[in-house]
């Protein structure tokens, strides 16, 4: 969230018009953080779960060329969705706004390739797929990206931007950094390096559709029309609270799974197969629930 | 430095009036932080390596009453100083000036009461008395700041203060923390808690005599009117190159001293007595130096 805060701060100028899509806890945050820097943030409200039609973003900024940008998130994590940003990244390429991918949860768990899809801005974290403890956020900028960053008046310091592009020049960091999680870090990205990256998403999708696959055998249903790599949301029957179940799964069998947020409160749990999680955890898990 | 950015966001407004104690670097983030999110930083500026007289900022305050708080260190890290924080906030607590006490260095390694003293906003981090690697910083917040909060206009969401105290009462926080350092620092508060508070800043203050007396038997000169428990500031011989001997004492010894910064750059170095440093460190930096 720190690093969303910072892409805001950096990018835009009080009064910018931004894009969001909202489909879920996380899309609602880009608009809340936009919203509290005093940009007017457009909401294009797909519904909790469902795809991304890239098609109707583009008709969007065709009609309001004055939208600076469309944030957006690779997985929207409180639903598992993953929105199409190969074809998203291609449509904007062609206009004058800037594409901003929340990939917290989605990097490395899913491909993401920020120069050949026109990703401007990607932004992640240490602890998801990258198998490190939470602490750490990263942040790629592109050349139009950059080129708002120049021009934006919004107050920052501590997440400026171009200090911190200054400092990397001479491998530094304006201020002190979690000097820990970097070092531990490094040892994820060599075992991510050396099981090369394109295996590393297809684990992760292979462990998705066995999620999958088992959820459906035992006749629970599966949320939204885009599910991710990462996780694999559970749509509950009405006569089972979905909070009481995560209880008794941790009580009964010593398993967490995540709840729902927001509308789906209660109704669906969230099953995460991303990062260090591998088939024995998948199969744990799916015991526990049947 | 992100504590201090959130401090700033959460309690003033653009176009609000702060003093900024400068005498060293620290002291000048304060103002560049207030001048980054558009308050205006009355600068008190007493001297790199000088005491602070608080009857000075007493006097200002009196003059200028629409100065909303006094910002300043209880260390200033950049030169080892101390100031006098109990009787700076003895004075503030009679006006309507709140006081904001960047104690990251300080805390621990010297006392600090904040109610009995009348620090209004103090702040620290996990990295240096406190024993836990870097990535964790504290703020703490008096009825007299809460008031400033609330009246705030200035843009945050990450750092947002009030979002940060509804959550602790649920024993949360708003966004994913670094939990692997949080579990250390628990380790450490241990440890402090064990030693006891007014011990530790004993400990800290007898390394600080034993480095300073060793430093004078050696002849050479420390920086300053008031130094700190927290490091020694040695004053080198003009002839001597700050930088050189940093390298010097290095690759000899193995030993790492800190230098000195804007215009003490190479005129001294600084020797740190705090945290996990304890006697036997102070004999081989001393040995190495001499």
């Amino acid at each position: 969230t720190g690093a969303m805060e910072a892409a805001v701060a950096n990018l835009f100028s009080p009064g910018d018009e931004v894009l969001v899509v909202r489909g879920g806890k996380f899309g609602e945050r880009w608009a809340e953080i936009a919203q509290a820097f005093g940009m007017k943030a457009v909401p294009l409200d797909i519904g909790w779960g469902r795809a991304l039609d890239p098609a109707r973003v583009g008709n969007k900024i065709q009609k309001k060329p004055q939208i600076k940008a469309v944030l957006t998130q690779l997985v929207e994590t409180s639903t598992g969705t993953l929105y199409d940003i190969e074809a998203l990244g291609k449509i904007l390429s062609e206009t004058g706004a800037v594409l901003v991918v929340d990939a917290i949860s989605g990097l490395c768990a899913q491909p993401l390739y920020t120069d050949r899809w026109g990703v401007d801005v990607a932004i992640a974290s240490s602890q998801k797929a990258l198998m490190t403890p939470p602490g750490l956020s990263f942040i790629t900028i592109s050349e139009k990206a950059w080129k708002l960053v120049e021009n934006s008046s919004s107050p920052k310091y501590y997440w400026d931007f171009k200090k911190a592009r200054d400092d990397l020049a001479k491998l530094q960091t304006p201020y002190t950094p979690a000097i820990s999680l970097v070092v531990a870090l490094r040892d994820s990205l060599r075992l991510i390096e050396k099981e090369g990256l394109e295996k590393v998403a297809k684990r992760h999708s292979r462990l998705a559709q066995a999620t999958r696959k088992a959820v459906l055998a035992i006749n629970l249903k599966i949320l939204g029309d885009s599910p991710s790599n990462v996780l694999t949301s559970v749509v509950l029957p009405s006569k089972i609270n979905g909070e009481k179940l995560r209880e008794l799964m941790q009580a009964r069998f010593g398993v967490q799974v995540a709840g729902g947020q927001g509308s789906l409160s209660g109704k669906i749990i969230r099953i995460a197969h991303l990062g260090w999680m591998d088939a024995s955890d998948i199969i744990v898990v799916i015991s526990a629930l049947e």
